[in-house]
């Protein structure tokens, strides 16, 4: 697969969230790389209740280690 | 999308509880951006003892990062 | 809300678990706030072992939390 | 409830393990504390895989914490 | 119960995800201690996809546990 | 088992996620270790959303493992 995740690293917090997307999208990529396939489950999956639930889940695990990786982003944040 | 989450700080465990729920709440967001089609889901899962269970899991996973991003709110609380 | 949680600190372990509970059932609140309904489904999802497991597992996720916000009681025991 | 969290300090990782399995417990008890339904859940549930494995991972989430409560008994292992 | 965990440190990372397994299977054990129950139940099991990938997120939990109490094996890996 | 995990280091952030993907594939192949039968249930398993997310949520936790074991590859990444 292409090159896709350089680094950890985000700027802000909210990046980090977005890469923690980026992350749980990736998990189901590379398990079902056709694309096609994936296409024609979304629509299905995006309006099941549970379903949305749990891909929030997926990636709040994914976000706890990118949020690790930017220790937080403490350094920049200003008390 | 709008910024919407310039840091993880809170000045309380319960602001923090209260983002975490937000992340929650965004994970969905960015997995189903069409807001009439959330607002359609919401009744079912909010009636179903299982899904209202889930969204306390993924706000749980969410406030271990906020409150590690706090550092557990330990310099303010007095013993 | 109401202020509900001032602080993650317990005196010990068990008020740790407890609050824990607290922290689970919170989630559920949030995301159901009408009592009335939260209580219709009670009776069916406290006689499910699935859905106990599941409350358990949500309590293990914030007693994670609140242990680690407590030093995991360390400073307290007497070995 | 009776006090039945002193600490989670233990000897052993092997008992640190089954203190990981009275906190599973627990919160089932917590969630359900009449005895004698959670008596009568419990010969369905011993017997479905999926409810086996589920208890494996809210014992393995406990540990997790006991575990970091006890340094992972490092300070007691001979290398 | 017999002793069965002495450490939580292993040699290798692959020896610690193997008491991750490990500690997942006892999981099951401590919850259904009657062996030719869980030697019945095993067929079933470990022919559905979704059950099989439940068993490797237990894993992955109780590995998450073992690692930390190897401090990753970083004092032994050679970069 | 042949020897397959010699070290949880990568070089780069996308390594530890395809790492992370590898220690998913051993838990079910521990579990499973027929190969015939595992490819059987693939199909099925890679076109389930459910399922999907599920095997994302498995490389979640295990990246979460391997990120930290390499320190989240801060050491490397220029900011």
């Amino acid at each position: 697969m292409n090159k896709w995740l350089p680094s950890l690293k985000t700027k802000t917090p909210q990046e980090g969230f977005e890469l923690a997307i980026i992350l749980a999208q990736k998990g189901v990529e590379y398990t079902q790389p056709n694309e096609q396939i994936r296409k024609k489950l979304r629509p299905k999956y995006s309006r099941d209740p549970d379903s949305l639930a749990f891909a929030s889940q997926v990636i709040a695990i994914n976000f706890q280690t990118v949020a690790a990786a930017n220790n937080y982003w403490k350094d920049r944040v200003k008390f």
